[in-house]
């Protein structure tokens, strides 16, 4: 089917699979797949929960198609996949072969570095397996141009979003000498699991550091700013911790500058670098989870230490949409050359 | 009484008083000082609660003594002040004259330097108004010689035990360059009040950071470490924020020190710095706010970044026991020459 | 604009006002009808919140009108209000008046019993004050001549929903003896208020019960279902509490009948006297609160006892949604003679 | 050695070994004993978990001891069972053979009919496997000449405390024809588990009622008030829930008389049932959870109907401490001789 023949004038809809529909960012694409004006929802398929129908799963989305079993093809025009780490990269390569439209949401096609992905992920991958980093704030023609795009990680959208324009505006006048980030996820960042230390009994009231400066999605946030993490050209440090709520992302970032801190003139990078973005939100108050939770939102709050040269960038996404199926489908949107915000506000 | 008449051989007790009992603060030092073996809880004293059964605010708490109206005398042995910041200035003087053992829980007599006090409180005070900083693991001496002490910050006591061994052990081969703090505080932490932005249903699920480089614990932390708010030695960014629970501090650190990482040699420098310290706990493995809600420790974990110069401290605390009542407890064992554990563990 | 006008066909749309739009019913309200296809929000009001943007309230909620200062009229076609108790009062007649179509979602219009109002409400009414009352499941054709009415109560909506069958179908051969109700209600329930005993530091890990056998719920239940509070069919025992949870109100009934329990025909009673209801789910297995968040369904589970004859009924509801913002929304959509799930799904 | 070697004055302990020791009750058992001024810690045993260091799982409790595997032989004075239902019925029978003081925490030995044990256990259990039922405050005489003890299930604590003086005060003058309750338990009562409908992503705002009608605690519960759910003298219905939060159980019981309701006469008779339980506190404001979490406190409100003849009775445990730990050590106590209060206040 011809992108011309879909429009809401026509009636005519894009088919769409879910590949993995049965964990939480599977479950947030079907939820807002249905409510997508050009999108017919076609299959969804699972692995451990498949014969089961979603609407068991997830009482509260008004679904009753079954989870099949992903047998190795998909006849939809656009193909989410929502997969653990590892298995997308058997299967997209018969899906893009086959003519269909690609967004994976897993690790396995965001990084260009071979040997950054074997040490982050304990994984090998060949060497092509590289697919455009959809962030849309940064790479938008990219994406749309692309059949099979990757869809960026939570905390990477949530940090990367938070200094891009320090880093991508080109002849700014700001140089960034070190970023320290605290990241702190909701619970359901680990996905549908059952695992002791992530029970509520274990995590009401309770924080917990991880994978300090060794998660995964360090060298993906050095690789969309341009820089690398084998070879850094500025001091990163990353630590993530979850706590005690499950829905959002709220990423804390220390920033040095070479130079003086210029209030208004960051402000001013900020809000022109987005101004095109319909998704982020530069705001002069402070930002808080509640303020992004349930929308594909991405907002930013710059203050400043008093004269230490500092900056402080807070930035809140809600992990399940912005952080992951909301940005999904903004892909979708870029890539079928629709309005980006189509069924996302 | 003199101390030598105290102790459980000879049964005689000191007598004790809480100056704002009904607050969090207060709530918890009743509790700790009714099951001390050396104390008897003389009086308590409330505001606008005055009137009223401590039992009725906290029935969890076996105490059914009358909250009084506080007239400006106590004939306790130990006074124990938990007031909002400024009420104390007026209330300790009178006190120590009258020849009280002393342990202030405001910030009202933390800082030395008047100026920094005015900055940060937006309070003035008097010159003379600074007391004995009593975090036990750094002024153990001379919280013991004081009859009257000034208890430590929440914020403050889990960033400086996270810092101190980098900053007060004499020439040690490691020199910091800049620290950024984050910090997560239970909402108790705000105390006992009436705020819509801290209602259940605000702060659920939500994080929000606040006073990002304006905290008043800002210039307590500075000072303890040798160093000062207003002229310092080494750059620090504080990023203070409330999370979805009740109890706790999380600080996470990330530290660039001016030459190498010697990984060892700091585990080694904080062991031993904290050898003597019973509520300091140095750990291996990560630590989490359950491994010390309900107690009076604070643990420490650090953790090191791969390769660029820099060091991740995790540190945690009760709130409002090592980092207010708690503490404040340990602080009198030491003013009255009895086990530092006594009644904490 | 006569009905006919409005249709996504023409293009043409309802303009709508929002009195009361600073709490939490009257924001979901907001969100519900941005995104109505038939509706134009024309105007919000507000109390000690007027002259604030709304987006600076609800950031997570698009809309930056400004909340004005309600002045006695309005121009909308429609008018929802979402005040406390006893000011709509004053303001409906005149709305009525001047030919809205008027929603109310506070109490005052309720109960006909103008005793039964005073004694629950603790404050007098005229007598004519009382509305349709709005529950589309069991008065829809009501509803739909009715300019003006009551939108129900949110324990109500859930208990009411959760008996109604056995009540209201003409000849059933079940008789209720006795219903025990126990209902926990998110603590959005309360408004968005600054009482210390509804802070995160007191709810957090709590449960309380409160005006148990007084709930103003009460005679709005008995009324609904046919009886009275003041001379009761049935023994009616209602037990509201707060849980730590924002959203959602979770109702348990125990029903005692004076025949047998014949487990297939309550069944078949339930989903055939729902099965033209888009928002009511007689579900065959256990239903939760988060099956509904978010969401405008009520679902209702029954259970049976093992040989006492008696039943278990479960509902849950959203109290944001079926029990406020949702089911007035549809109330409009039954008003304006349009697809009752309009909006909602 | 003999009981009255063991006091305070002459310093010497009993010996107690916890088997079971990784669970959550096990490890509250590990809290208080360490605390007991009349008992020395001597063996932990664990399944899973053997090898591990107590502190280990548990960091807040300051314990080293060693998580051994067991062997089937303890040479403690007191061994408290602290297992899944099923294992200690294998356990016990040695222990007491070798002259141990026994504490069982299960429900293995708790129903006196094999019948129920095998309807509500779905599991058989030999025709002796039944002990004193150790609840303190209906049978401290029994239980202070046991040996080896049954130590009453989480949900039954706080519903038969909340019922018996009703059943068990000879000749008091109300007769209960039905009793319906829901009991909300905190959800450490499933255990340390890793359950994905336990995970914190699934349980935060949310409610599950389960097992309604059939819980296992219904047979126990019936049996302590002289009844039978067998042939049961009065109907009761039960339906548990779990909440989100970690400890607790609220239960609600709305009770019908076969008379009228005297307020006076119903408080009295529990004022004075209780007179002598040090754990037990009818209370004429509403009771909260929070007002016995990290207590050993059972309270319990009595609120009461208009005019309909029935009360409801609200009661708070903390359901590791009164509903397992505590209770357990309470049992010890009075096994042993001493204060029933000692080591829990």
């Amino acid at each position: 089917m011809a992108h011309s023949d879909i429009s809401p004038a026509t009636g005519k809809k894009y088919s769409a699979s879910v590949i993995g529909a049965s964990g939480y960012s599977g479950a947030e694409l079907v939820r807002l797949l249905l409510r997508h004006p050009s999108v017919r929802l076609e299959a969804l398929y699972a692995f451990s929960q498949a014969g089961k129908r979603f609407s068991d799963l997830y009482p509260s989305i008004s679904c009753d198609m079954e989870l099949q079993r992903y047998e190795g093809e998909s006849t939809s025009d656009i193909c989410f996949l929502a997969l653990p780490h590892g298995e997308a990269l058997n299967i997209v390569p018969g899906l893009v072969r086959s003519g269909r439209t690609v967004i994976d949401l897993s690790g396995d096609f965001r990084l260009k570095n071979i040997n950054e992905h074997e040490t982050y992920y304990r994984q090998s991958k060949p060497a092509d397996a590289c697919m455009t980093y959809a962030m849309p704030e940064l790479f938008r023609d990219e994406i749309a141009r692309s059949r099979a795009v990757s869809n960026p990680g939570c905390y990477a959208t949530s940090i990367i979003l938070a200094l891009a324009p320090l880093f991508l505006v080109p002849d700014n006048s700001f140089s960034v000498r070190t970023v320290s980030c605290t990241s702190v996820s909701g619970i359901s960042g680990a996905g549908r699991t059952s695992k002791t230390e992530l029970s509520f009994s274990e995590m009401s009231e309770n924080m917990r550091a991880y994978k300090v400066c060794h998660h995964q999605h360090t060298p993906e946030i050095m690789q969309a700013l341009g820089s690398s993490a084998s070879e850094p050209s500025f001091d990163f440090t990353f630590t993530p911790v979850i706590g005690p709520f499950t829905r959002g992302i709220y990423s804390m970032l220390t920033v040095s500058l070479k130079g003086p801190v210029e209030t208004n003139a960051i402000q001013e990078l900020y809000r022109s670098f987005y101004a095109a973005a319909p998704f982020v939100r530069v705001r002069s108050s402070m930002t808080e989870v509640r303020h992004v939770a349930m929308t594909n939102f991405c907002d930013i709050h710059i203050a400043y230490g008093p004269e230490n040269g500092r900056l402080v960038i807070v930035s809140a996404i809600d992990n399940l949409l912005k952080g992951a199926a909301g940005q999904a489908v903004q892909n979708m949107n870029i890539m079928l050359g629709m309005d980006e915000t189509l069924g996302l506000l």
